[in-house]
């Protein structure tokens, strides 16, 4: 297999949320830094550090098969040389069930980005679910800031 | 009031977790990034973003007055130019309690500073709760990562 190069912090986003939708483990890992400074949480869960715990994770939450779609919105970005932050919002819906539906509460994300040789990777994903209820506004979404 | 100029990620976030155990408003606020993009995810809270959700977030977390302490382990920094980012565990011991009782869970946290004109400031800073039980094995503690 040829590792994916991401060009941007959103080339690996993307590539991140598409694994996770497809349940692709090896798609999901090669958006992963090769770092065992990497760090996942998923929601309501421990801290998992390196890769060997990071794709066990992702490997048991995989193991059913897709059965969920996930949208992204809200994201708030913030862009160095080297690290990228991305703070969203994971809408998932479930299979059979219609978009709009009251669902699952949504999941506010934690991502970041590392520049390496390899181009972009992610070297933290930290999820933990947004209680129901009454949202604040959502910021202005716009382009990433730029700090270099 | 003088702004504080913090000179490294570590100086701000050792002022962000003083100012939290003492229910220090403006030192807490101090610490954070004067930026409407700064992203504060308290446990089991919903996003908040700005200067104003996360002022008064605080303020309402900080009315009751001191009555914890925090002590912070595991810590894995990685550190840019413009950006750093720590993953901590926040172990809180609440009035009263003795460290090493069984009390409250940590909190998992995810803290992002900016370097900016006035020195290292916080833009991001996620938290939520782990689930008791076993722990994984903690990361080696070392010297932050140095990308530049």
């Amino acid at each position: 297999m040829t590792a994916r190069i991401f060009p941007t912090a959103q080339d690996a986003e993307n590539a991140f949320y598409e694994a996770l939708e497809r349940c692709d483990l090896e798609g999901m890992m090669a958006v992963w830094a090769e770092d065992e400074d990497i760090v996942c949480v998923h929601p309501a869960g421990l801290r998992l550090t390196g890769q060997d715990q990071v794709r066990e994770s992702w490997a048991r939450m995989f193991a059913a098969g897709p059965r969920a779609r996930v949208h992204i919105t809200n994201q708030v970005a913030i862009s160095g040389m080297m690290l990228a932050v991305h703070s969203v919002h994971e809408n998932f819906t479930i299979e059979g069930q219609r978009r709009g539906d009251a669902g699952p509460v949504p999941i506010v994300a934690t991502n970041v980005y590392l520049r390496t040789a390899a181009g972009w990777r992610m070297i933290v994903h930290h999820a933990s679910p947004a209680p129901g209820g009454q949202q604040p506004p959502a910021p202005r979404e716009g382009p990433p800031k730029i700090l270099h």
